[in-house]
């Protein structure tokens, strides 16, 4: 088994998982984001954020450079949704979402395969002497399964074709 | 990096993701199980007795044996969900989830690291000369994607504590 193998296989399911919720960003209007996913929880403008702030998180974790959209954090992660809090306008934040998942499919197919078994930058060289799988592949495989979830939410925001 | 690496990355996630959907099977009631996740949409008892079903067709891809339980793959699988559809008792499918993801992880320990990167049995020789990913393991690390979409959903089902 060669590494190459090891890190198509998590950044084939990042990619598919990307480009799932890709499509259900596009289907989904800015009025039917503005809609919580069940009554009393979150809304899919504010997943919307959530995942940018989530993923932006992931460029000072892997050593890719600090984060680009800081101003996000706050509202997206460090506080629950509210029907108070004022978000950027939601065709800033498409354009955050398409522009990020660019710019980060780019940096990942720079990395050598050698590389995304490194450590994270929060975990210090004596913990990952003893424990190797925390490197800079499973940042992406967390956040892959952390974004497969929110997906289960957001496509329930898509209108559903009776009988279908 | 060693291949014992890469399977517990992994298997972490498998595990970590089998355990918040525990959590949130034992944190509901069969009556809660009972409601549409939205309206219109899968009920809880649907997303139970279809992530056995996919989770049970593992066995045979995974070259682990046949399905224990063929039953279920009609109307969890191949059926949508429906009011009218007539479901074994969710005591009956609590005790399934139970046995089941015991059962798994009983078999994944005793997997050797080299077997987990051994073609499944959906690709064909050839293919996989060209497509070494298409691996066992890479069975779960799909499945834990699918697993965490559904996590997303059933979380929706439980009361939320107003303010919390």
């Amino acid at each position: 088994m060669t590494n190459n193998t090891l890190v198509k296989m998590i950044l084939d399911r990042w990619n598919a998982t990307v480009k799932n919720c890709d499509d259900l960003f596009a289907s989904l209007s800015d009025e039917q984001l503005e809609k919580q996913i069940v009554p009393g929880r979150n809304r899919g403008v504010y997943l919307l954020g959530h995942l940018i702030a989530v993923h932006d998180s992931m460029l000072p974790l892997m050593e890719l450079g600090d984060n680009r959209y800081p101003e996000l954090q706050a509202p997206f992660h460090d506080e629950p949704d509210s029907l108070s809090a004022e978000f950027p306008p939601t065709r800033e934040l498409r354009q955050m979402w398409k522009d990020q998942t660019a710019d980060l499919k780019q940096r990942f197919e720079t990395i050598q395969p050698e590389n995304w078994f490194q450590k994270h930058t929060s975990v210090s060289a004596e913990d990952f002497a003893k424990e190797p799988h925390r490197n800079k592949l499973n940042i992406v495989l967390t956040r892959t399964t952390h974004l497969a979830y929110h997906a289960g939410q957001l496509v329930l925001l898509v209108e559903k074709i009776p009988g279908a």
